[in-house]
């Protein structure tokens, strides 16, 4: 079953992913043999989602455990730094990459390991964690997230973060597919998200396998629909969130925050804790990524626009925290003020562990 | 030369448009012979924006008089507004169309004609009127919007307002055009405007035509450079303008106004006289055109949503007057209160009618 697959798994000593280019003509797994392999899937979006890339960072380490030609644990502790800066320049924006693989370096360093084949099953055994823990946390949030839906709701939704943002389930499109599995009618309009069309491409595509209503429309459309149609709630993910609460998430979200804000409708952030940077006091601190002119420039091989009309491609937007209504964590629904509410569940969760 | 030919003319008894679906691959001119096939031409938008279709519908009528069997005056009259009335139907929104048709009815039924011959000649004199008073009321608007664009100046522009959009010389484009004649030192950020690329595909390519500096950009990144680039001011048209001064203008204008409200950016219309009609008091009461959803699911032939995913195609948004610094005229800037300001405008102008 399409909707079972997992967007990065591990099988037969092989990194597995869909490759999401191909989606929704294609549905395809591809398999990757090096963590080189997987660092370009995910520069290349084969795979994308914050927390998608998390998992795939995190089975990117193992495979460079398998592959390493060290016998000692020091050798391999010693390869297995060099895959982790490789892997760490696949993408500069998402935090979860980062924390997926500083999450393997401490199984890496941790002290005692009796062999390095010990170790390599011990990278494996955290890359899979990572994976099941992302489905168990995302449908966490999913249940927070509902409790947020009107029984019937028009929802705006921005990108994908659904199933293929994430090992499963979804984050912002997870609690849109847990207040349908409660039965509540829901009608989501699916931003295309230029220029890479996620919406149009897989979020759609999800809604459609889930069985729910929905309609593809231009970002530029959002407002119109608020002021013409009514728009319940507005649900995004995020890449990084900074410390005040501050949103770097896919271009194009601050646009929709600002217009939800205009028209009174709720902006809610949906993202695991993990997607939390406390080390980032603002948004603008973020480095934002600047892709290639030719995703804005040229759509599926064609070109639109005048060749040598150069285009800008920011690949994500900071939504400044007074846009945000609330961050759903699988911790709960965080509100403002988000600078002392994120600090009392850091110090929290710090306490705990 | 490109630069030197109408977007809309006459030739040989033929009605001539450059057919912009082609651009800017291909540059063509198409040739039609009846006002059926120019209708047709306005709705499948071979030409678009709001006083070039006013032009088109004049030359439409034109040569639906030269057509015309008829041999009495009452005869061809009676033909005419056949005519008429198709090519009223051709778009709903723009009210260019309907003021180019009236202004040509008002031709019609002005009493008198010696012969059909001598109406069918009146026909062709009015259509070309109304073309050659574009470019000259296109370029008054060029100087009156120049004046408002800093010497040095990052301006993001929507859609498609150049000479494209009109017989010559544009709206919005045509400040552009004035201002950089002038000598000002211009970057203009180009919204690609989905679903139908105008800003893409024709803005970029008259502005590389001009030589003016520019970038492409993603509709959902306007507010990103807002807010990290910086933007002097933003400069849409209007394809109808109520009399409060609520705006109707393509898709993605009401988000671009939005965020230049919430930015502090000036947000100016810029629009000839025709494009404001007093008989509707706000900008809700417009009828927004909804178009084919494979505007939105299809570019350039190729499908970019699941089969099966319906697509939300409103043509155009309305702007609320609050979000609007000034409307550009022919005769000079209109600025707040417009529902007063635009009052008084009109008062003077029947007064000197």
């Amino acid at each position: 079953m399409i909707e079972e697959t997992r967007t990065v798994f591990w099988e037969n000593g092989q990194v597995c992913m869909i490759e999401q280019r191909l989606l929704p003509h294609e549905f395809k797994i591809v398999r990757y043999d090096t963590y080189q392999e997987v660092g370009d899937a995910i520069t290349t979006m084969v795979v994308r989602g914050a927390p998608a890339i998390g998992a795939a960072a995190g089975f990117g380490m193992a495979i460079a455990a398998f592959n390493s030609q060290a016998t000692t644990v020091e050798g391999l502790q010693a390869d297995l730094k060099t895959a982790k800066d490789f892997l760490a320049k696949a993408r500069p924006t998402a935090v979860n990459l980062f924390w997926g693989l500083e999450r393997m370096m401490r199984v890496v360093e941790k002290p005692g390991w009796a062999s390095a084949d010990a170790l390599r099953q011990g990278m494996l055994a955290e890359a899979q964690k990572i994976a099941d823990e992302d489905i168990e946390i995302n449908k966490r949030m999913g249940a927070n997230g509902a409790a947020l839906v009107p029984q019937k709701a028009t929802i705006i939704h921005h990108c994908n973060t659904g199933s293929l943002a994430t090992v499963g389930w979804g984050t912002a499109l997870g609690v849109v597919r847990s207040a349908f599995e409660q039965g509540k009618d829901l009608f989501v309009l699916v931003d295309e998200t230029r220029p890479r069309l996620q919406g149009a491409r897989l979020t759609a595509w999800e809604l459609k396998n889930m069985g729910v209503k929905h309609m593809v429309i231009a970002d530029g459309a959002s407002g119109h629909y608020m002021r013409r149609r009514g728009v319940d709630l507005c649900l995004v993910g995020a890449d990084r969130i900074a410390a005040n609460g501050d949103t770097t998430n896919k271009i194009g979200t601050y646009n929709l925050a600002v217009l939800a804000h205009e028209n009174h409708v709720p902006f809610y952030v949906v993202a695991p804790y993990s997607t939390i940077d406390m080390s980032i006091l603002h948004g603008d601190l973020i480095e934002i990524e600047e892709r290639e002119q030719e995703e804005v420039t040229v759509i599926q091989g064609q070109r639109i626009a005048p060749e040598g009309s150069p285009a800008g491609n920011p690949a994500f937007d900071v939504t400044p925290n007074y846009l945000i209504s609330g961050i759903v964590t699988e911790y709960g629904v965080i509100r403002q003020p988000f600078a002392v509410n994120l600090a009392k569940l850091a110090a929290e969760i710090k306490g705990k562990a």
